[in-house]
């Protein structure tokens, strides 16, 4: 794989191998340690925040009507998914099965029918 | 769904489903803005980064190794992934499709035989 | 300095060197590396973020009248400028210089003439 | 104060004046909400652990020796330290007090003979 990138991981796991052959192939798997990919990791969030720091609430939901703004917003999102999923896989967590357990924790911790509508209410960690 | 949840989202789209009917079940959905779902994401990325600050680089590279640790860097990744799923649904933006846009341009930009080993050509944004 | 800490830093200087002292009162000087450092700013960032992410702007703009909240809120403030206090006593950065300096900076690339009122021209990283 | 920019806040208090000057002269307070104030801090905090990390600590320690890399942390950290003074002073707090408050507090918690030179002991949040 010499800069070319055969399109398409359909799934979680087709991502995860493309990465892991993208980092081998440029032999930066020395580099990709758990702390080093988790502030890469909080950089891309910072790049995502940064395009919608200004915006309004009315701006920022309908912030992917606006071509531009909204292409590097989705480039971001990419960015975030990419190393989260490059950590997940480095530290040997099943991204899917990891959300899947803590929204199963979740949904028993906030019961629908006793905090439905309240913000005071939703998790704040 | 009344703090039940059926287990087992096998894919993102199933994935983002079940955010989505958490939501509506809760009518949190107006609290899910872009802006919301991003700060809350930021925040979620902060805490896995506590988990880790003060590891040895040795000592994170075999973290999961420890039971209690371990568990609790997965449920941060857990919660990472549920937040960014769910900015992504609520942007309209395909997570997958998203990644692997930006991995087809990365592969493009830092082609194997140019950055091979080199931490100076990683991307640093 | 058991435990103990005599109140007052009046200036960044201070605050500086009690937080050098308080490290070597633990021998935490070691885990205070750039990096570790900077990892634990940005988790302290995080619950910052926290704190605010549901609340509307309006709550937002007042969220100081609520003791508890506002509590909350000032102590994550004071945790944020003690990691970034440390992290630039640590690299040998003068705070209150880098700072000068860079609105220096951004006071040249957005002239208030031509930037009035416009979200638009408002920095972006 | 038209793009020029008199030198040199010595303190934080000076810093905070100049800061809400500029923003008056630009008529970018009605954007200098605290949740955006937030989101901004949280992405320049986001531009400088990208500025490190693919470092080895090594390379860390040392950062400041680079003359290019070196100025742009120290620019970054700048930019933290404008956005966070900016933001404390929307909310009313002050940056100095909200900081020695915590270390009173986190000098209580961690009492030096109890635990010198231990990572584990160390604030995590």
């Amino acid at each position: 794989m010499n800069g070319t990138h055969k399109r398409g991981p359909a799934t979680v796991v087709e991502l995860t191998e493309q990465l892991r052959q993208f980092a081998e192939d440029r032999d930066w798997q020395r580099f990709h340690t758990p702390k080093n990919l988790a502030m890469a990791l909080a950089g891309e969030v910072g790049e995502l925040l940064a395009e919608m720091q200004w915006l309004t609430p009315d701006e920022a939901a309908c912030l992917m009507a606006d071509e531009e703004l909204g292409g590097r917003v989705k480039a971001e999102i990419g960015d975030v998914m990419i190393y989260l999923t490059r950590l997940a896989d480095v530290l040997g967590i099943d991204l899917l099965a990891a959300a899947d357990d803590k929204l199963a924790e979740v949904a028993l911790r906030y019961p629908a029918d006793r905090v439905r509508g309240s913000a005071a209410k939703m998790p704040r960690s």
